[in-house]
């Protein structure tokens, strides 16, 4: 299973940036636990969650981190 | 749905890069739980919970480290 | 309700710094839960819980971060 | 037990910088708890439950922003 | 109450460091809780409960990244 | 009880970095708990649990981060 789609931290825009946040750390989640039905069985408990969800969007905000390190912030 | 509003990481205060924050960490959420009603439903809890509290605003602290290490801290 | 009170990262002294951080996880927390009775309300519980000190501190200790970084450590 | 397979930070691609952050956190882990029945036994549960997956992620997360800067982001 | 004790990041060693990062954490935790006697009432058993010892050593890792970076990591 | 055992972040190589990761996180627990005894009392079931372990490889990437930056990411 690829970790990195596309292979490339190098995005056009933020929110390109910022979708990829959301899969690298989906994809972590899957390479984890390959068996998808699992995944999908504990998503409706966990997606109606508050502390879930803000546990989530802290992976999502670290990933960015980085992606938009590495894009020099689309400065430019 | 759009997950950075405005499409860039530039704010011309603080303030505003704080607000962004804040935005990017909901949207996040919102992403993950597209169902506005359930984000709601879960609100008035979450949000007299001060251990939830504490999480998001863990979240948005890092999302803001991201914000403002792009826009130079605003030294200028 | 402001989220940077002050409006800037930048402060003299570590000891501003660190004050700052505090003050910029409160205001999130504030933003969030807009009742000011509900939060008093939680905090006698939270306060003498460690485990929620413990994570509260985490949060300034990231909010300093940034603060640090935005003012160069105050090495000059 | 190692700790860095390979002995280094560097990789070509940042898929194999992702593949060496799985790693990393597997062998802190490892290196805690040496029994690898102990950890084999606790993972069907641990890989099923949202909280935990997300949780790993977030240290697998941690771990890649090292890397990355490591690797100048694979900018070149 | 101080929050920085000495008014400084700089140290002169990384065991002078990382003995302000213990104090930073702690000083933010008894700015939040200024009753002593409410701190020490807890501190039996969060003090002999791994999983809040973990939790009070990544507040101290993190403080400790701060002071590292001021101190350019004492390389010269 | 000594904090950064050998007084540097500086290694050799990443190995030897990442050892020093887990040493440093391990000095602030016994330096928040000084008892040995209780240390050891609650190991066997914290390095059982899943959650639990996955929390120390945290701060130990975190610590990391530090001694990688610290050392250039042993790029030379």
């Amino acid at each position: 299973m690829v970790l990195v789609p596309g292979g490339s931290l190098m995005t056009r825009t933020p929110e390109e940036g910022r979708a990829l946040a959301l899969t690298l750390a989906r994809h972590t989640i899957h390479n984890i636990q390959p068996d998808l039905d699992i995944l999908k069985g504990g998503r409706p408990n966990y997606a109606s969650t508050p502390d879930s969800l803000i546990d989530a969007a802290r992976v999502v905000a670290i990933e960015f981190q980085t992606i938009a390190a590495a894009n020099g912030y689309w400065r430019g």
